[in-house]
């Protein structure tokens, strides 16, 4: 039997949208208020989704133990309390937009956790605005 | 990389469930309360999901501010402080069930978002009771 | 040791906001599209909190199967699937405002809750507007 | 058109984590606090989500009041204020994971709901921890 | 300026409504499910509020990261998954309701934060019920 | 009859805790990660509360309409997608904790609202940290 299992956590971070190959009137223009050369920012809320067989000696498809510890190491220290732009070195020349956050999450994510699981992120920017990423290309 | 992003709205609505092709005492049967004739209501929240690739350029699958403006003129502004059987052209004589809303919202939308682009709606009529419709047939 | 013990309930009705001494002009002036004569409708969201010593033997302050029962046959049977305005005898000529509802809904429970226990009214109108009232003059 | 419909429901009940194959050292070494003999307990939230054409007549993929009394009476009157592991049969020999909790439900609901309506089981153990199952194998 | 500031916390428990003095027979007649001899139990959300001035050099009341510790070792860490009845000493012979529990985490708290500030603890023991204690006589 | 309405809002800023008084190591040592020279953010939900007396005419103790436009010119507009200590000039010199912007915003509509309503701003910072300011000295 395939289950989905889900634990949520959650960093607070600035951030500003900007591509640095546009003129900075280019990002105002596309971006608005979000271009705000003095960052605004953000509580993001994280759910990450794993799925496969549940382990008949546990019970388990994965200790949720194991994952809220994952999640804290590799997203919530990197992330928590940095300003995106400036700090997470993945969004020097990416946009941290939420749709590419997303992304960024689910491939540091992707290496720590069995190949057999499925991994699926879904990122809230705001309580209104939040994306899915599940690796599909 | 394709990526779902999600967008939500609300609208205020009166409504009452009626098939308009059966006797009133067959609307009472089977909808209960629902059917009364002096119509009740609901605080309608909506969840627009927008599945695509990530444009290179932007970050973004679709740009929220976009997609906001767009539900607010098509979906807010027909459905909101309004009665839905009798004044949103499309209950005239389909029934206004939180499926039939979720179908007219889909239609309503589909043909204003880029075909390259998967739609779904999601649309709580109470916190407790929710839909989803994805333009599967 | 004084405690508020608070239980959450709901209903949903149709309502329109119309003082019945004024023209309909004056009406679709004031209360914009809230006096839409069609109705528009609301997932009212309660809360009742009372306040009170605890009881030494059961440790309640209320039993709140006694609250919810309350709550049920006094409020939620006379309100829910309702038109607040057309079929609530208290609204035949008073505005059901959420004001006004809290204070009808405190005003109901009132006689039905002992008096050495204090009795507020929290109402949602939509989970963005809330309104409370405690008795006071 | 295929559309699905949720409901939410709840209960409260008492559990350990608990593989009766294994010393009662290991089973502290694997579920940890949560394999405390005297056991601890949770506000289980449920989703049922069930997926099928919308009927012509009714507008329903299936009356909401129709799955919220199924819901009743198979899930909520057996798992409500029980202690998951001494009181639920299927638990005797189960470890009542969210994981295996979800597929319990799942199977419960799947033999009373039309065959031709997909089901899905969405577990809230805790706002922070959530399971779904589909039946999927 | 007073100020009052607040931090959510949570804890999962077993417990049973039993006062020891009375009969079986009686606690049954009472506290009806809640009073099942195998337990039940809930995901305690708790909300801890501190008011009082605002300290003119850190612009804090108190600091959050200190209450949140504070939460952790007097409370999470003696409730959370524990059977509130069986492990924790002030439950031996006082009923574990949401009231007297609330009463307890108060007292717990109240000489560990500054005399100058004052405390409230909101408890809720599902999404719809919740208690309030301010320290009131 | 005295009610109290509120109304929901929320603006998304970036912001660091700093006392311009103080060394960065100090800041560093009392603020800890808050006191990031590249700044972190928040979504800032807002709830704004205002108690009088309903006026018979209206049936409000103030026009819900008012009180939304209010708030999006007096604090929206003046705090969305800024950088609070860059931007904005009350926090210039003192401090952005969640105690001082709910005072700088209870302050800045103090004098836009009739002063026979009391006014309550409750600011959450995240969804777990919130304050609460009534105007008290």
């Amino acid at each position: 039997m395939r289950v989905t299992v889900s634990r949520k956590a959650h960093f607070n971070a600035a951030h500003r949208l900007y591509n640095n190959e546009w003129s900075d009137a280019r990002n105002a223009e596309v971006f608005g208020k979000c271009a705000n050369p003095n960052y605004h920012g953000h509580n993001y809320e994280l759910i990450i989704s794993v799925k496969g067989k549940i382990h008949p000696d546990t019970g388990f498809v994965m200790d949720m133990k194991v994952l809220k510890a994952l999640i804290r190491e590799e997203i919530e220290e990197q992330f928590d309390h940095k300003n995106l732009n400036e700090e997470v070195p993945e969004f020097k020349t990416l946009n941290p937009t939420a749709e590419n956050i997303s992304v960024v999450i689910w491939e540091k994510l992707r290496n720590k956790i069995s190949e057999d699981l499925e991994l699926t992120v879904t990122l809230y920017e705001t309580p209104r605005n939040f994306v899915t990423y599940s690796g599909e290309s």
